[in-house]
């Protein structure tokens, strides 16, 4: 890691403590794949996966806010051991806010990932607001960084890898893992 | 937005009110995608659904039409809000014209989104005729407008952000989610 | 079209009645699909059946033979109407000289679409031998022709409008969609 | 083949005869498929799987050794006639280990190939560690040699063709298929 971040980027990161995820086009393809049964399949992507593992290892709670709704986000949060899932959310912010305030948090602590015009307002109000690369151009533009990575092909392990190396957890993973850091 | 379109695509887009989409190849990646026990399933798009939610909530409809036949087109077109889906089209044009004398509507307020060379006798006579970014190359030329985004990946997205702009819709689109519109 | 091809591939395409394709990497993307039931899917080409049926039209077949073995494959063929279908050829020159025995035909009448070793055999023998853009690098260097596009991707459909191109059709497939031929 | 491959690598595949392989972004693409029934799907490649065909054809064995788990899995591993497959290891090293007591190798005799920083502590035990084209960053520069082809889509069959040419058993496979070696 040590990627070079300018300190503004810096300054929001070091707060986050919840990680809110878009799911469509961020921690999938933006593929909407539909089969003659009207059964629902989705692509997501291994490195993304173990980046949220990796992060909530280190105590960064991630949550699924999606306005769509199918049963395979279920399955995929499960998988990865994330508990809170909103699914159906026609009115993002209003789901945002409410989850500030349940869990009695500012959100200078909340990162937000994102990839379209309805995610907009949220970006607005999290603390650290990112759009995939592949986002609306217009998402891009509003959000605090964009990722060099695609939705569902590694933007959300940016963005997971950015959180635990400003604040310091770089190190210790790499050390675990027998990773050298270079100068 | 605000894109600099040339002022003879500006007047084809001013009187549309309905939007005529091809499936495969334009509103999914054009591929078919076939199990063993024979089940069909297709690639969608998130930002193509929503584009076209945003078109339909403010008065333009959208018709899917195509050459083959599956159980998805419907299932998507439920999704999505569709309620006119024409399928088994051996002969494009013929429904097209059906389309026009059912609606009594003139084809010059008609849009339609095709990739292939069975399209053409339809690009033809529509209104506003776009072929996606990875159309064959003579339904390229044959189109009034070539979207930058390859079909099921945004093509139907960028016209109907087209025709919300260029009908005046955007900045109100833009406020609903506050966003910035640059000079 | 209208392509300028040299001499040499026209004199081999033009006596061309009969097309064997591969199927793994030519008519599909070369992916494996695999669900946990044991369930396999393929991704095919909604252009590339177009070009099988714009060409069976005009009088040529088409064959398939693959060394894998799947009832998707009988799904697509008969999607296509296509016939013959050879599965498990574990040694395809063999099946392709049964092929020409039955139908009494020269091997100069006969293309083959391949993109692995396995094909080479088979290029050595055929009127006309076409690798796809994403085959094996030896593939590509003892085939005749390599197409642009890629397996799954449109290769079919290039060497399909390439055959009707040089055996004369493609005026009347123009002219019977409206299509104006440039130059 | 004839591939320049540089001396340092040549001494480190020469002496294997044992290939390990990561299976999500390795021999798949990396997607995690799933669908609203929880059924899992993988994207495999049809020329990594001819590949491992021709390298266990020349008495060089192929394992499969991920950390997750998944019935699709046993079910590739038997089309391509692997038999031994570790699934759920959390620690691959130490799966890794105990395959080398198992089988009283060295590590000298094993190929690895990997995509993430859980398979680091296997690059760096292994005799010839592979990271593919997209793997992660730091995987790439942990790994003996990186691919040029993407994981699921031709890595796998990079290193059974490295492997092949250098234990010098190129020729008879062109030979078998009727290809000309150039060079």
């Amino acid at each position: 890691m040590n990627k070079l971040l300018d300190e503004r980027l810096v300054r929001k990161i070091k707060p986050i403590n919840l990680l809110i995820l878009d799911v469509d086009g961020v921690l999938t393809d933006g593929r909407i794949i539909i089969d003659d049964l009207g059964n629902e399949t989705k692509n997501f992507d291994v490195r993304d996966g173990h980046g949220i593992r990796l992060l909530t290892g280190y105590g960064i709670d991630v949550i699924l806010l999606t306005g769509r709704s199918s049963k395979v986000v279920d399955h995929r949060a499960k998988d990865l051991g994330i508990k809170e899932v909103y699914q159906s959310a026609y009115n993002k912010i209003e789901v945002f806010e409410e989850i500030l305030r349940k869990r009695n948090i500012s959100s200078d602590n909340v990162a937000y990932v994102g990839d379209d015009i309805v995610d907009i307002p949220v970006f607005n109000r999290a603390g650290f607001s990112v759009a995939v690369a592949d986002a609306a151009v217009y998402a891009k533009k509003a959000a605090n960084y964009v990722t060099v990575k695609r939705g569902g092909r590694g933007a959300v392990r940016e963005v997971c890898e950015m959180i635990l190396d400003v604040q310091g957890k770089w190190p210790e993973i790499a050390s675990k893992y027998g990773l050298k850091i270079s100068g």
